[in-house]
């Protein structure tokens, strides 16, 4: 049996008409939508293809592979099968009468050899960047699509009691990760995150233990972990986990195109006090944010908050990485990719509307030795921030071998 | 134990001097390496950074994250720490005399928004694009790099055999694929594919069954598959495999960054004639092209090879896919990344040179039926064509369970 998940033809319609409001507000007479996820968004099909959204009137959905299917999964109307993506301002033409001279494209992912040949096909109109529009908006969520967010936290929660439960010392990092996604995908967990800038390489496999969790690394994190080569310097490695240690276990899922993105400590027995004592305080933090959060506040205030609060219980050399090392953020939007708008960073204003949703990240990197860290999904609603996740906030600490088995 | 896994710095020199003879015979001053494999490629190091390569000269790496890791995976001499890429100019004022006139970018990935930041910060130099330089010389292996792929075949060959030990009807196409992966990842295998262009998403879970193997989809393949839903709608998904139908595997793998990528059919039980027949078909024009494949040979020559002899054994109509839904490509070179130059397709005139890597995947549709395939890693070598695939070139075709459990 196949899975009938498809987005709503009254989710496809909200979408584009607060997207044409933008596009008019901009004074754009339409904007070109190429990026795989915006396309789904937008018109309900990930299909190969190209969607034309014009400022006003209908949008124009070509097709390059596989049109039958595209049909039968988009709420769009107006969908044209193409042989090549060059027919696109022949169909606009016929459709809207003319060429658009102001045209928005996803400047922050078309690379340049794309942007010119659009540009090109479409006899040089002015150009802008569409993309923070497309992202601002697909910041805030629906109530369906936190219904679609529930589901998939739902699926993570499951995961990460799986993941207590195979835990045992001597596996490595990497087998340990790719038991816990195999028992996501039996879940429905799509295997594949997505990431939206050309540097990014998001995965589902940030299993760090001992000390690869206090190594620092190419990621914009506090931490990034040993890796598997230096082809591949971040993530999971092959070094065996082993009981009393700190185990860091950043996940992420993804059900019917909607991410999770949480992170738990684990350990086989008991865990050494400076340890415990960290994964206390970034639990303190998690759990203040979510008391003190309000709607509408900025993003940055939120960010403050964090930090004053890791300086008031006299973490400030280890919140966000070393001193002269830390990261600039503690949280990231999240929905159809992994990292979205708002950043929850310092200097921020983006303001934490209702419906946005967010993953926060509170994590401590004392290099060389360990780190620790708590993420959770976090919705914000007219009265305050709730949790997505499911995730319990704890450590997940097992007793070790002889004791229970 | 980490894998201590490191690029020689004599691959490193070696890889920097030819791309400096290619820069000057193109009358460029210097490229700017940004794209993480490219940066891998000539530099030994994935860290977070840059790569300015002069015509002449000393190369300049500049490290955001992490300076001490980059530092001791590079063979390069000239290594910086930067808090900002916006320093790179200065480094390179203060290291060549002057910015260049003329600079090389990876124009097929680099974005707009990231082009004009790198044009504005280099004062506007000329522009060209240098990616065609940069896959152009990775088409061609080192000894060095053959015999990392070698490794990475003798992974994929056992992860092979694996799944055949653990095909049995009622898992998931998923399911399945998921427990060939996360075998896989105890033997080394990074988890991450890399693709290069901005719209494709490489994936290690192409496990298509029965009449999901005939699935047209937006994949530029004969085949996409049902995918897990909408928003993924290719690859494996949640159909349970049963007895006596084809069970398309295309699976890829890495280790230490390069890659490996094999299609076999398995079935359980005795598969229908005309399913067998069209396995045998796809492993004749296999093994045909390994005969016949000679060094210098076009790219096009191989490809109409393959047809020709499609053609004549009857398969015209659905090889590479049905009339007027066919792919123009029946194999493509591979290394650090999955799919590289050459294109093995039609008009393509790369001339296939000793040291070419390339996988040939000679596949048939037959639409909402079935699909059959099969794939190989070759090398071209200066006597002809090599296996470097070790994967049997076979059916795996286990007895139905009640016969051999």
């Amino acid at each position: 049996m196949g899975n009938t998940f498809r987005v709503p033809d009254s989710e496809i319609a909200a979408r584009i008409g607060a997207f044409q409001k933008s596009l008019a507000g901009r004074g754009l007479d339409a904007a070109l939508v190429v990026q795989r996820v915006d396309l789904f968004y937008f018109s309900g099909t990930a299909q190969s293809g190209i969607l034309y959204i014009p400022a006003e009137g209908p949008p124009l959905l070509g097709i390059r592979r596989h049109y039958p299917r595209a049909r039968s999964e988009t709420g769009l109307q107006q969908v044209v099968p193409l042989d090549s993506v060059r027919q696109i301002p022949a169909h606009v033409r016929k459709q809207y009468g003319r060429l658009p001279r102001r045209l928005g494209l996803e400047m922050d992912v078309l690379p340049v050899r794309e942007y010119r040949f659009f540009r090109e096909i479409f006899d040089h109109p002015q150009v802008e960047d569409a993309s923070r529009l497309i992202l601002g908006q697909r910041s805030v969520k629906s109530a369906w699509e936190i219904d679609q967010m529930r589901r998939t936290a739902a699926m993570s929660c499951s995961t990460f009691a799986r993941l207590q439960q195979i835990l045992e010392p001597g596996l490595t990092e990497m087998e340990f990760a790719a038991m816990g996604e195999a028992y996501a995908r039996k879940l429905g967990h799509a295997g594949q995150l997505r990431s939206r800038h050309f540097l990014a390489e998001a995965y589902p496999w940030h299993v760090l233990s001992g000390p690869n969790s206090g190594k620092l690394g190419l990621l914009d994190s506090p931490f990034s972990g040993a890796g598997t080569s230096v082809a591949f310097p971040c993530g999971a490695g092959s070094r065996r986990l082993r009981s009393h240690e700190p185990i860091l276990v950043d996940f992420s899922c993804v059900l019917n195109g909607y991410h999770a993105d949480e992170t738990r400590m684990f350990a086989v027995g008991s865990l050494p006090k400076t340890v415990t004592a960290a994964c206390r305080a970034v639990i303190e933090i998690h759990d203040a944010v979510l008391e003190s959060a309000r709607p509408g506040m900025k993003a940055a205030a939120l960010f403050d908050r964090t930090v004053s609060l890791a300086d008031k219980l006299g973490y400030s050399d280890w919140f966000l990485g070393p001193p002269n090392r830390k990261v600039e953020f503690v949280g990231h939007g999240i929905g159809l990719e992994l990292v979205e708008p708002p950043l929850i960073a310092r200097n921020r204003s983006d303001p934490l509307v209702p419906g946005t949703v967010f993953a926060l990240e509170p994590k401590m990197c004392f290099e060389g030795r360990f780190g620790v860290g708590i993420e959770s999904v976090f919705q914000m609603t007219s009265d305050g921030c709730r949790l997505l996740s499911r995730v319990p906030v704890k450590i997940f600490e097992n007793p070790t071998a002889g004791s229970h088995r």
